[in-house]
């Protein structure tokens, strides 16, 4: 029987990178597809269908508006496009309806790149209206030099070396689009229900998205095809092949391309973003020499978990770039009712602009001898409420010092284990709590 | 923007059953399927290929034996149709080198319906090993009398209806399988990786699994195909059409069907698990009529999180019977040095069995007037660990009486927020704290 939890089973098929920042390339290299190393030097925008209304699925809320640690689905979508630095705009098409919700969504999170257009009645529609604003702004022969990504809202781990292909070959040779293998057998069926035949899988693929298009082509391919094109929601690669006679390159994708579909498909993109988030944490020790050796035994503790520790004295000068990187932070006191000095941590963490984008998790480890914990529950409750509303969660963890070095080397890999699984559920329930190790 | 919590979400879009038994019919009567009424008067067997060894993956571990909850996917695959009366035998065919962690796996979940075949070099001839040592039980004539159903051991959320139906279909016409609506659509590519032409989606479905055979069909199909058939590894579906001019009947499956394939699908699997066990929980509440009282309270909290409660006053006699229906308890005590009581609760939860099959949660909530919590934290701790050696996840929530009524109220909130969360998280790093409502 295999002991591995299953927490690292989820970590093995990924390289691990060291920043959660380069997260999101780790695929790097793969598919035999050249690392990026330069940005582009013509115009590229995105158009970001979000029209759907969620009737289909019978959701009360459409997919892309669904909260992933408190964020909606598509900020993480938008977010992915706009950390790149040479993608300029990005045009997000969403139903008359949801119009008030995206606003505050871009308001809420600071989207700057954004325009909002509203949708069609379809998908297809929708994205003809988004590529139709795109193709207003500019004479027609800009067009010809602007290409234009057209994406999935609810694809939300879009990463920067896969766009940079798209976006080339689609410069190059007017269309491109993403293929992924296929994962199960296709088959005609008769009207009966009964099988015809099954396709040879491998002459087939998948096409996904993004798919990548000079401007030009697009919009003379939305604006020759006819009803019947919109009706039947007909694939954009296959409008500009019919109609401009452009046939676009293929280029294989990452497996973390996929659309969530299911309600399943949201805890796993839920597992994805937890995992980002939990591989590296920052310690904060004070000037204690005590809590120092802690922090260097929680070190080892870190590593076979397979989280990376920073250890630091403070957040002050050159120390407050930890803040920049980092989603958790331990910090040690030797008495609790020191607890005033958190508001130090507090306030340089949401300087640091972290918590806009995820909830960062604080946890305070109280070393003491005493018998009894030291800190008051209800006044560390209280100050975790606070720190609740600015996007910070408070947790606390007091252990006991011991001379005795085997009660002592539990104790330290209980707060290992305590501590990280805080930091990987991002409880809010838990907040405030005062736990044992 | 939406306040609606992400558990929440995930919950909209299956119909919730009463218990968790019945979770996995919970499509029943969608796809146009009439429910299942009545059983099967014919022998019906099971051959569920678990030979790949991971290698293609690229994990450490099989996906098969990955755990979820402790428990790895093939055990809840196999339970999925041992729980099935018409089904009698299991034909689990495993890599030699997996042999015996499955055979423990059989033990330590106390498989009963199972039977160990060696597999082959391929997903193929691993099918055919375990037709074939079913095929060696019967004469021919009974061969015809019985239907083979094939599954993987990677979907594990097998529903007993469609199996039904799947088997009928297979009765009746020789072969069935299940199908599912094409999510992308299906391109095909020039040897240049451009788009060649892209299939028309309405005409096509992917083929997916559990599919079904009489069982002298799929065995002639196996001794009279090819060499070629098992390299390629041609769809069974396709071979009984070919080699025994069966032609299988389709029938759509519902999305629960889905195979595990990528490190997201087992979050998105050990979610689905979390939900199940985290719809309804059993309140033990005592003889005292303060404990009753909260009880109530707590059960219109757990309501507007759409979990059910049950409210006992203790396991005895008749109440026994929420033991083999629940897989969450919350016991009240007055005065947390009645911790002993457990020992109660403890041995009638195991003697019930549900331990075997996932972890149970027991959370103490103590009530007292005092101002500080009554537990001895090292003592809680340490009798949580005895359960957990048991399967049994020990959690302890202190509150506090109250007469003001806001603050009371407030309070049951705490308590109704601090348990489910630990019944829909199940941590085990969290077992033998002791928190604060």
């Amino acid at each position: 029987m295999t002991d591995v939890p299953l927490v690292d089973m989820l970590r093995e098929e990924t390289g691990r990178p060291a920043h959660p920042e380069t997260f999101l390339s780790s695929q790097r290299g793969k598919n035999g597809l050249a690392p990026v190393t330069v940005g582009v030097d013509f115009p590229v925008c995105v158009v970001l269908p979000a029209g759907g209304s969620g009737e289909r699925t019978g959701l009360q809320t459409p997919k892309q508006f669904c909260l992933l640690l408190g964020r909606p689905l598509i900020s993480y979508t938008i977010q992915g496009f706009e950390r790149v630095s040479w993608i300029h705009s990005i045009v997000v098409v969403v139903a008359k309806e949801n119009m008030d919700l995206m606003t505050d969504i871009v308001g809420r999170f600071q989207h700057t790149k954004v325009r909002l257009v509203a949708g069609g009645s379809t998908r297809h529609r929708s994205i003809c209206n988004g590529v139709m604003a795109l193709a207003e702004e500019d004479e027609e022969q800009d067009r010809d030099n602007k290409v234009v990504i057209i994406h999935d809202a609810v694809r939300p781990f879009v990463e920067e070396d896969f766009l940079y292909h798209i976006t080339v070959a689609a410069r190059e040779h007017g269309a491109s689009g993403a293929i992924r293998p296929l994962v199960s057998t296709v088959i005609a069926t008769t009207s009966e229900d009964f099988l015809d035949h099954s396709l040879e899988r491998a002459k087939y693929r998948a096409s996904e998205m993004p798919q990548a298009f000079k401007l030009n082509i697009i919009h003379k391919a939305y604006q020759r095809c006819t009803e019947a094109d919109f009706a039947f929601g007909t694939e954009c690669l296959h409008l500009v092949l019919q109609y401009c006679a452009t046939n676009a390159k293929l280029i294989e994708g990452p497996p973390t391309l996929w659309k969530v579909t299911y309600k399943r498909d949201l805890a796993a993109a839920e597992s994805v973003v937890k995992d980002k988030l939990s591989r590296s944490a920052c310690v904060i020790t004070g000037a204690c020499s005590r809590a120092r050796m802690l922090a260097d035994s929680l070190h080892e503790a870190f590593c076979s978990l397979e989280m990376d520790l920073d250890i630091i004295p403070d957040v002050i000068g050159d120390n407050g770039r930890y803040l920049h990187k980092a989603w958790n932070f331990i910090q040690f006191f030797m008495n609790v009712s020191d607890l005033a000095q958190l508001e130090t941590t507090f306030a340089a963490i949401q300087a640091a602009s972290q918590t806009l984008l995820h909830p960062v998790v604080v946890i305070v480890v109280s070393l003491s001898n005493a018998d009894r914990r030291a800190a008051e529950p209800a006044a560390f409750a209280e100050l975790a409420s606070t720190a609740k509303l600015r996007n910070i969660l408070l947790y606390g963890v007091h252990v006991q010092q011991s001379k005795d070095a085997e009660r002592w080397a539990r104790s330290v890999a209980k707060v290992a284990e305590l501590t990280s699984a805080l930091i990987r559920e991002r409880s809010e329930a838990l907040v405030g709590q005062l736990l044992q190790a």
